[in-house]
């Protein structure tokens, strides 16, 4: 295992130190946890609390952390927590291990082309035509599809598919099982079906034709810009006619699907189990908490955030920070919670209410 | 790339043409993206508005367009616009580029019967017993288990598994990393346990005993009829003592879970990341949009419709369109939003009312 | 096909029999589709009544079931029923048929500890440093990553992927394509973000600065107790300084996601498409149904159980039963259901009531 200087950090990461900082450490660590070989990671009074139960020497404190008090030795002061966390998680992560060059136990098809430095894992299988970028890292068990284009120095972690014709840009970082270029889920019946007529009618369909589905194939793919991380198991289907396109920047957590023709802007971020319908436009930085469902064919406008649950029914006006089922602006949802729960007692109110008015009605 | 003329098209599809259909395109276009070469998809005056942006000679259009004010050489008439999609996005569709033949770094049982023309793609590993029908295209990376079997002309795309003692009919589908054949989930306490408690009394469990949960095993397995369809990273999960049914022309979409027992109908349309619990029972023509949840053991009657993120928990009559958590008839349902949305007014309009007569009650 | 006499059934699970108890069967069956060679599954009174379209000569009933006038021959008394079927069902499972020993397309790092009796399917492969204990079974298309540590006795399906420095305890199992060891999901922005400002606000963010997301790495990994159960496409996070932690005894779905840091007591049953939000810490004996959310960064205490679709927004005491979204106690939000389904008449009746004071003060 590597160690570092706290000197070494510091200057990587843009910090000031205070005290030795020539003093070495060989991880990061929780502060009731660090061994006197570990960097606490004490950026809060609140966290800086549980450094008695360690046994920490190092820890990356707040700027004007009364740092000899807590009984270190050295710190490195972090003025924005989160971006500390950045520089130092990248520049300590081990990684995965995956080896340089090619496994001879992969499937590559004659017509792929590689560029320099690429490495293939075990038994992953690249079809003809593929076109993987400089630097590229494809992880065991992968399947990069026919004439699909990745770019440079990509992180495929292991067992991740890539259909055929899906673009992708640079920097692409994909989990475990993650899923670009599925066909869309797009069906039609002969004739107009329940389902559609429940779009204008709102009633129901028990006199609805019973009817088989017909296939609507997928023409388009996936196109994807620089920067973009997909998560473990995550799915994104081909669009119908064009590609389905996921800009630049773009993250997307585990489980997060996201249908045929979806188009999103730059830096957006879909947590766990987001589900978008086929044909969405979403704008740029957009963030959709976990387990956010959003309706077909509407539009999400710029910088629209979600909590987690939410059910996206109607088109967002940029800005909109919304919350429920269906989605309202969070304001408003806060109070309808707080007035459903009093809702019990209201009833009761309005009975008593009834009474009353019956009661002075009558005794006019 | 292969082309068609406007004419080849329409006969394929049973369409009438105007204009020059003589007249060759290479694929099919949105119209405001489309080039000389293209066939713009312009079936509706809404869509037809983009053609002048786009360069297309060529287009499908509704019936009575006047196409040559929209600047068009040759049109096909579409009557229905989504089954006349049906068709040309089946016949243009390039696919995966998956290879006939069977892949020689396959792993394939000598016991395993293979129909005739089945492909096998690369690292695909076929159990002892398993059968494939003829016809059949199994991609690179998929597995197919021990007396496993799969009728003719199925085509599974990468990394899909398939459990031991499987059934499935023809003309399947299988997006990436689709799971037919998991084990159910279904444990068991020695004791009553705090959840089967709740179910009763709905009260807090503080007082409920601590126990470890032991497994009951799936001695079923999964039973799909003919011309269904499963998503991306789809679970469905084997019965307890007999199989799990899914019936012919049924269409789940990616990250759909179908729980251990479920039995459905013909030709149900399942939207992404629906969740149906162990043991539901589930009529025929059924759609659940998106992120809809099935509660276990209930039934679901032919034709129901789930609008998105409906959360079904008791039985639902045949042809009743749900929405809502808990579901209830969407009707119901949107006057219930409408309401919500008032509470914080009504609550400061039920104050008022209550000083007011609690005034009229002083002054008499 | 084993079989096995009643007899031999009753004394492996600790039961009485009744009735010719040297009598074979072969599988368990429902009592409507047993043949004369199945044990027919008649626990109670309701299941027994299908027994008459059936062929079953022997079932497992209740303690004092009338055996004999419901047409059986030998009976094998079964007290608690679901904890019967665990112990029958564990005896008859005839499992996946993975073959023992190493397959030779399995690829294995010459660095990794494979203990006595391990077996590795086609297509496994085993990274550098990986252990793994005596008597698991690595199944089809698995991946083991660097240094990672399986217990003994561990049933891993096929296309399980573990990733690196992940440690497991004895008697994990896991369904196909679970994926455990994922990077959490994790950014920051240089400046504070709209979505954090959400937290404090609440208000619309239309004004918020966009800006790119920047990645924190997870120096930790995934910590498994013993005993415990991944579904199908389930994913569990990295942590980002410590490991995730999942207790012993714990049982997890089909599409579960565990985020980051999540730290679980022991023998938690998470059901379908569950999702927990990184940094949440739960307790021992958590029941939660298909499709609950938690929120990030809270607390679930012991015993805590959730229905299905609860979206889990703040603090959870010990032994609360929780429903809806947001989650309230069930009795609670039982009853704000009832209310909400008579808002819109209670819209009318308030209309009325404010007329009705209305003229009651006019005519004072």
């Amino acid at each position: 295992m590597s160690s570092y200087t706290i000197e070494e950090i510091a200057q990587a990461l843009g910090f000031e130190t205070r005290g030795d900082a020539s003093l070495r450490v060989t991880r990061a660590a929780e502060p009731g946890a660090a061994g006197p070989d570990d960097l606490a990671l004490a950026m809060s009074p609140r966290y800086a609390e549980a450094l008695g139960q360690g046994k920490a020497r190092a820890a990356m404190v707040w700027p004007d952390a009364d740092w000899q008090a807590l009984g270190l030795s050295a710190v490195i002061l972090a003025p924005r927590p989160r971006m500390a966390m950045s520089g130092l998680t990248r520049m300590m992560d081990r990684g995965q291990g995956f080896a340089a060059g090619i496994h001879p136990s992969a499937v590559i098809d004659p017509t792929a082309e590689l560029g320099e430095g690429v490495a293939v894992g075990p038994l992953a299988v690249i079809a003809a035509g593929a076109k993987i970028g400089a630097g590229s890292l494809i992880g065991p068990h992968c399947y990069i599809g026919w004439d699909a284009e990745i770019g440079e120095n990509a992180f495929l972690r292991e067992m991740v598919s890539i259909g055929a014709r899906v673009k992708i840009g640079d920097r692409f970082m994909a989990q475990p099982g993650a899923r670009i270029g599925n066909d869309g889920f797009s069906y039609v019946t002969p004739e107009v079906s329940g389902a559609e007529n429940v779009r204008k009618t709102m009633g129901d369909q028990a006199g609805a034709k019973a009817q088989a589905w017909v296939r609507i194939h997928s023409l388009g793919a996936v196109r994807i810009g620089d920067d973009v991380e997909i998560g473990a198991n995550a799915t994104v289907d081909n669009g119908t006619i064009r590609d389905t396109q996921i800009g630049d920047g773009c993250k997307l957590d585990n489980l997060v699907h996201v249908g045929h023709n979806v188009r999103t802007g730059h830096d957006c971020l879909f947590a766990g189990q987001t589900g978008i319908s086929g044909s969405v436009e979403i704008g740029n930085n957009v963030v959709l908490g976990g387990q956010t469902g959003v309706v077909d064919n509407i539009f999400i406008g710029d910088g629209v955030i979600a909590a987690g649950g939410t059910k996206i029914l109607s088109n967002a006006p940029a800005g909109r920070v919304l919350m429920g089922y269906p989605g309202v602006k969070m304001e408003t949802q806060t109070e309808i919670y707080k007035a459903q729960r009093r809702l019990p007692r209201l009833l009761k109110d309005i009975a008593a209410l009834k009474k009353a008015v019956s009661k002075l009605g009558s005794t006019e």
